[in-house]
């Protein structure tokens, strides 16, 4: 174990920030949508601005949420893959709000989020059934089986399947881990 | 359990993927300054692209990465909390290349990601010694012990404690969970 090992051997990564326009949309569409929890809201009323922590239970060791506010909040940042959605007041109903950039035209930089779902094709059914906005369905492309939905704000969200994806892989790359 | 918590019950937040400009100080940085494995490096020459994911092991409940490619391509893509880094060949040596987009300016989107460590001043003075560089000091702003640092391209990251950050949010914020 080198000496950077040992200095961030209790690291986690903790969280992804998007700012969204409007927590109404999209915390339905996380919640009832990509099925997440919500682990913890933060209003800074100072600051004019809130944020929602979000995440799957189901991926962490121990996965049951504190209700006690302080041990909650304790939890969940100590917690690996949430996502942090960040609302500044006022963009929801600011008719000049010009929207937020989803990293993929220029100037690019942020990709995406990508969720391991045990069944693309049964996924997708169901996010084209509630009327989710895709960026590339699973039968089309050369990429089979692994889909680009968009969020309320715009932001992507690929859709994966580890076998599928291993498939791929040795169809269309070379794998090497260093 | 709802309709949607049960078709989502076993998704996984499995990435964020940032685009890189040059894998090699990329690497160097998150292998060595932030700690984290590389679990999979994929090369696609058809498309001219690669594709480096990583984590920290300690972060998932089966932290032993197989060593066969395969069983390793699986297992990377069922964890939770893996950053995906996209490497389209050629930004590293183009002079015209303009750079990525952190999102933190117009047009704003993506905003950071973060990590949660044992001690924030440990980690900063750490990151201090290595040369990395800092947008927010741990002892700057009105949120003490809460660090913002930047990548080789310019990203964000989040440096946090569980405990310090519960102790901000009872000063600055009112918290609810819903």
């Amino acid at each position: 174990m080198t000496e950077s090992h040992t200095a961030t051997s209790d690291y986690v990564l903790n969280q992804t920030m998007l700012r969204i326009k409007d927590p109404e949309p999209s915390l339905r569409f996380y919640q009832d949508v990509m099925g997440m929890t919500l682990y913890q809201k933060v209003d800074f009323p100072e600051m004019s601005f809130s944020l929602y922590f979000l995440g799957y239970p189901s991926n962490h060791e121990g996965n049951t949420i504190p209700t006690d506010p302080n041990a909650r909040c304790h939890f969940t940042f100590q917690q690996s893959a949430l996502l942090e959605l960040t609302h500044n007041w006022g963009t929801e109903t600011d008719p000049d709000f010009p929207g937020h950039h989803n990293g993929n035209e220029a100037p690019r930089g942020f990709g995406h989020i990508g969720v391991s779902v045990p069944d693309v094709a049964a996924a997708c059914a169901r996010f084209e059934s509630l009327g989710v906005t895709f960026v590339k369905k699973p039968d089309e492309g050369t990429m089979k089986d692994l889909a680009f939905i968009q969020d309320p704000d715009g932001y992507w969200i690929e859709i994966l399947n580890a076998d599928s994806i291993t498939q791929l892989i040795q169809e269309h790359g070379a794998t090497s881990h260093e």
